[in-house]
């Protein structure tokens, strides 16, 4: 017989640790992926506030799987699934047939039919995204620096970021840091302590997933270290003067967009019913109605937990996905037979700048600098490859006794000439 | 009285220089760079190579010089210069009047003539450049991973280098090692055994500036780890086949320039003497003729030496002429009190490869693995800031006891999207 062939689309947390769960097993798998590295997507936003290189936290699909010879891997880009001929169809022209098909394709964010918002206020998904907010922030105080008033000068210095969940507060705080702390002395004309940061929230607090008193704790956090927290008011425009929320308008060169997430649009070539954040609906193996062959998993699905609501798009829920689908096709295991997957929440962290965190594990809450040690310890672990533990952790205790952020580079603009 | 005013354009090793050995001192200092970076030239192909990231050799000119409260720095590209009315003008509309003007703007590379070819072979100059390389390099195995035969592949697996100097034979070694050692074990339908390497030199050999029996050795080196040498022919045409040498044509995906360096073209501004290679012919004390008050260093500059030859365009040179011009500056010398610059040449170094070096110190020639560890204690030496040495290091280190390499990411071809 000849071997059963999965192919796995995306290398994100999900397909990875789908994969890396297949690898010397007596599966033919295909990994496919439109870049050719693994991306560390929760330290991202480090890499848009130039704390991190792109190198520290994104690892070589090939490298992390090479010593599975059953894996091949593509990299190319997903055009649409035919699931009743078990064909993918890839943006080359290519045609790939599978016996079993993961679907982890993960989501881009969502600007809520906003689509014109993105040129004035990008969003952090991928490393160009990340590499494209750096620029921005830094060549902003270049700007700032070259005006010859103070006024003028005024509106680079301006920053708002627009939805105030983990990724909003994370780089709310990693831009105070860098205005009010890392770039004290760079400059002699601007004072960056003169910068203003708003982050707004739709939700009447910011973290809406956490409990209100550890969002509290946070919302301290960020007003101690600069940051202007503006929550329960709705983004209605944004242009390219600035921000306009109900009531007031904030003017400014910079908005980033934390606020939402749309699944792949691939997704919609699968005719399943998606939500409303375009994730496959999936039933409780991962796997769409009718379809035991062909499961989303990651990001790009709507699981549901015991209690009926959404598993949400955090790393942990895509790897335990991952490592349960392949132990489903492992095992070969009938429909009838699956055990529904069942997410082990071991608690989430939210870091908010400098030895500051949020955390719960359970029933505890934990806050301030020890939260920030563990948050600290745990990326350190599980980031993928021993060299960029070493060099991430060599960064973070160089940045924390020296207040420098080493990654502080503008070249992308000069890309045009 | 007023300060005098010192203007110095670049900051790489001839601007910085300049600018560090002026701070703190009663003159009013301003520096602009078209980037916010010093770059650490010398390593620069190993960003090409994927072996260090951009954040690695490259810092923020600003923190560098953050503690010299005279120093004011912008980020500005330079359009020309009117010596007479001692006037810099910026592409911006801006103009600066100086006391005295540091011209440091370096060299890009020369395409002798013939500028067709640099979309077909890009050189290797900025961070840009290494990345558009780095990126073109890992970008050509994935292609060639994805064809479905090893006929059509093998046009991907074809690198030729053009120009046998350092650079040249840094950057062939290091393909080597990604082809040979580092990505061995990364494909299944490609063998990157396959992968053919050419380093053209129209010289008699490569390294032209070393001893013959040096280059012989260095040669004997490049082809162990399975480099191509042809050396004493020209290139003729390259095109989007592949490159045409006297008698040969050698098809090929990937060609890469390190054959020449052209200098500013802002120095046609100046009405001075330029040289073939585009560089101010300056006096012995690294000013240009009638104007005392107006310097040209590093590889702008045609400095000669004692017996009349001109100095070559190393780190090195860059560094001494960047001091003595501060001095001369700061002891207001009049220009027959100056001592003319003489270079002290403390030997250079060639790496090949994993493990090999060549190099000269005076009268002592060098090679293989001590030469290496040496290069390797250099480099990490001069490398400008702390944390980057460290990084550095680690990395070395690293990629030493695993041949691996850290910064295989591609990522900006998505950009378009």
């Amino acid at each position: 017989m000849a071997q059963p062939k999965v192919v796995i689309l995306g290398g994100g947390f999900a397909g990875l640790n789908t994969a890396k769960a297949l690898g010397n097993t007596r599966f033919d798998v295909t990994l496919i992926d439109k870049t050719n590295h693994h991306l560390f997507q929760p330290l991202l936003y480090q890499v848009a506030t130039a704390a991190l290189s792109p190198g520290d936290i994104a690892m070589p699909i090939r490298e992390i799987l090479n010593t599975y010879k059953n894996i091949t891997i593509f990299m190319s880009e997903v055009a649409a699934i035919d699931k009743e001929k078990q064909l993918v169809f890839l943006r080359s022209g290519e045609e790939i047939s599978y016996d079993y098909l993961v679907v982890a394709l993960g989501a881009r964010h969502s600007y809520f039919g906003n689509e014109a918002w993105e040129s004035m206020a990008p969003g952090l998904k991928t490393l160009n995204d990340a590499l494209k907010i750096r620029e921005q922030i830094l060549l902003s105080f270049e700007k700032a620096e070259s005006c010859d008033s103070i006024i003028k000068a005024k509106k680079y210095l301006q920053f708002v970021i627009v939805g105030g969940g983990p990724t909003g507060v994370e780089m709310a705080g990693a831009i105070a840091e860098i205005a009010y702390k890392t770039m004290l002395k760079d400059f002699r004309r601007i004072d960056t302590t003169k910068t203003k940061i708003y982050l707004i929230e739709a939700s009447p607090h910011i973290l809406p997933a956490y409990p209100e008193k550890l969002a509290a704790k946070a919302q301290c956090y960020l007003e101690h270290f600069g940051v202007r927290v503006i929550a329960g008011k709705r983004v209605t425009e944004i242009n390219s003067e600035g921000v306009q929320i109900e009531g007031q308008f904030i003017p400014a060169e910079n908005v980033f967009w934390a606020a939402g997430n749309q699944a792949s649009s691939v997704l919609k070539t699968l005719g399943v019913p998606l939500d409303r954040q375009g994730r496959a609906q999936v039933e409780s193996d991962l796997s769409i109605p009718g379809h035991p062959e062909l499961f989303v998993i990651g990001d790009a699905a709507c699981a549901l937990d015991k209690k009926g609501f959404a598993l949400p798009a955090l790393a942990p829920v895509a790897v335990q996905e991952g490592r349960y689908v392949a132990r489903i096709i492992r095992e070969n295991l009938p429909k009838e037979k699956r055990p529904p997957f069942s997410y082990f929440d071991k608690g989430t962290l939210a870091t908010i700048g400098e030895t500051k965190a949020v955390g719960m594990f359970g029933k505890f809450q934990f806050s301030g600098f020890i939260a920030w040690l563990g948050w600290s310890l745990i990326h350190i672990l599980y980031l993928v490859g021993f060299r960029n533990r070493i060099t991430v952790a060599t960064q973070w205790l160089f940045s924390y006794f020296s207040s420098k952020k080493g990654a502080r580079l503008i070249y992308r603009h000069l890309d045009k000439e």
